[in-house]
């Protein structure tokens, strides 16, 4: 085992969050969203930041931000930590930039100590990994990692602005893209600070978590088809009331993932009723409901659970349900030996750790395509997250900090 | 037992119910719109009708059509016959248009046949039953009972147009709507011909139904209060998902009128979901809930059953639910004798007919609360109704002005 040597500081840390929280802070929350004014002034922020640390920065063609320190052996690949300064509307100060401000934190440590690594060092602030902007997110690691989509390259924003135009306003350039692409071999470890963004670690008073995997994601579009009629006129057994077997259907796919256990988590987030008038029965109901867990299998089991139950409800009440799979992101499991990482990092700073999936996606699962890649969650209150209300305490802050530099350490020595 | 000894005709009826549905028809169905200019026309088409048959004619205060023929007792109070000539948008060709037009051919007939009643006669079309203008509805039958509500009298539609120049348009007056107002005692009788909008007559193939009164109902506003959070970090076991608990009460408003009935028909028609994006857990779902049933006390044990549901709903899911009442209007139960009315009537017409309460609200309604008033039904194929698709079948339409014919004349020589 090796010994950490280096500490963080925790003070700085918290200082460095408090002053990035700032930049795009409203009474309801965070505006810090990607390519606004305020995310690139949240972007300068940190690059001064990174630049103190003595890191040599550059921006790449995809808006990313890669601020990199030579290793003492030259023929060794970087280790990079990273993650984002975006947020969604109404966000809070700590989803992104907690990963991003501790990596510049272990930089800091690194140099006031002068502490050379092996390996060459870089910190990423990855583009729009929200995707509040464009609706396509983690843009910035997906370009990285080359897993771009046709969809992607013509991106209009809500303010009718194109992704062409955003790149060039933070320095990328959509026309020579794919020169933001890093193959496998270039990196030799990925590693990503982040809030749990979920009650776990909270409930249970574990200062940090050792990231099993990201949860992949089905989602499907399911549409009701009854028949609108009058809801004073129209007998009960002569009804094909779509809201009603919709309801059903929102029952069946919660028993999904609490009684059944058949995957971690399933969700029916929206529905839409028409015609939606209280003295009419519904006629149609759209509604979408998500799957996320580790295991595809269970995704997979939990698709084809659904799909029975909604042909027994379509028959049950005599309407008729379609489904339409809209998104299937399969898992991306962490490797072993990164969350052993995590484990040692915990057990070397004497804090205890748990094991956990992440039920949020984030720039790891792209990376995690050109390199393996490792994740280190601390707590969030209540689990609140994407609110003004998302808190991380300030000693939680800097246990995270101290377990990234933990990590970083050892796979300097051991990789 | 009297004789009907007079014959309506059914081909005229027909052409008169084509004539009428020619006037703002379109290929998504009638929009014969209160106060529209195809509302005029339609109500010119009718008045030409009726000075054809002898009648005279005002227009009261409130914009109602009154069609007068004296009776041979000039100290007996009028028998009234009536309905309306107003569509909803996209609505069909017989609701309110045959109870005016079976009037209307019942007149002629008298006329033709030179038979005076004992009684005077009066045609009555109200506006704004459908009351898609304003969102105030059987306008001009409400002002003649005295039913009027503050705010009907500054009541503005969705054009931005206020009530007192949409009765001006048609011949009415605001500033005096009160003289359109009459008291018990001015009419000795009303009665009103209507197509079912639903399918109980259709569906036993009966011709005729006796109304044994017009449903209450009760409305509820519904909202549910949860807590909106991220669908993938938030275990099953930690969310308050507004929307499962309003699935909950969706089908718990269902089973009142189904397992249970508790009343007559119940009905969840709209439902908005906060904030309805499908990686949240909605935090908030707000929903309309409306009981009818002829028995107010149906109404109110389902009212209760729907308290107790949703607290136990409210407590086994983690949220609160509050439940507000915005409407109640009382059944107006049709008397016995009006009842007696339609099974004589269509004994001598030699038709079979049923009894059932209306589950749709009419002109009749409001007239109940100033005289006695009688309805008579006739099949809606399928039940459809506001809707291009409502038809009833020729046959069907002359059955039903033949019954209100014997109606007329039996009441004519009693009351």
């Amino acid at each position: 085992m090796t010994t950490a040597t280096l500490n963080t500081n925790a003070g700085r840390l918290n200082r460095t969050l408090a002053d990035l929280g700032r930049i795009g802070e409203t009474p309801q929350g965070m505006m810090r969203l990607a390519y606004s004014p305020y995310d690139i002034q949240g972007r300068e922020y940190v690059m001064g930041l990174m630049r103190q640390a003595g890191l040599e920065l550059r921006i790449d063609s995809a808006g990313n931000i890669i601020a990199r320190k030579p290793g003492s052996d030259p023929g060794l690949p970087a280790i990079a930590l990273g993650s984002h300064t975006d947020t969604v509307p109404n966000g809070g100060k700590y989803d992104g930039a907690l990963g991003v401000l501790g990596a510049v934190e272990v930089a800091q440590t690194l140099a006031e100590n002068a502490h050379t690594l092996r390996h060459p060092l870089e910190l990423i602030v990855f583009t729009n990994e929200e995707g509040t902007r464009f609706h396509r997110w983690l843009l910035g690691s997906r370009a990285m990692a080359g897993l771009l989509e046709p969809e992607d390259y013509d991106a209009v924003d809500d303010e009718g602005v194109g992704i062409a135009q955003r790149l060039s306003d933070i320095g990328g350039d959509l026309s020579r893209i794919d020169q933001a692409r890093r193959y496998p071999g270039e990196l030799a470890a990925y590693f990503e600070l982040h809030i749990e963004q979920g009650p776990t670690l909270h409930q249970s008073g574990t200062p940090l978590g050792a990231v099993t995997g990201i949860t992949g994601r089905f989602v499907f579009k399911v549409e009701v088809q009854g028949m609108a009629n009058h809801a004073g006129t129209t007998p009960m057994p002569n009804r094909h009331d779509a809201l009603a077997a919709a309801s059903h259907l929102v029952l069946a796919t919660q028993r999904l993932a609490t009684v059944d256990e058949i995957c971690r988590v399933a969700t029916v987030g929206n529905m839409q009723v028409t015609p939606n008038a209280v003295n009419v029965v519904p006629g149609e109901v759209a509604l979408g409901v998500e799957f996320r867990d580790v295991d595809t299998n269970s995704l997979s089991a939990a698709e084809a659970t659904l799909r029975r139950s909604a042909a027994e409800i379509a028959d049950a009440n005599r309407v008729s349900i379609s489904i339409s799979q809209v998104e299937a992101a399969r898992s991306v499991p962490m490797p072993a030996r990164m969350q052993n990482l995590v484990a040692e990092a915990a057990d070397q700073a004497g804090l205890e750790y748990h094991s956990l999936p992440s039920g949020a996606g984030h720039d790891a699962q792209s990376i995690a395509s050109i390199t393996e890649a490792g994740m280190v969650f601390v707590p969030s209150v209540d689990g609140i997250s994407h609110s003004p209300n998302e808190f991380t305490l300030p000693a939680d802050c800097a246990n995270g900090a101290q377990a990234l530099l933990n990590m970083l350490l050892m796979a300097d020595s051991r990789l």
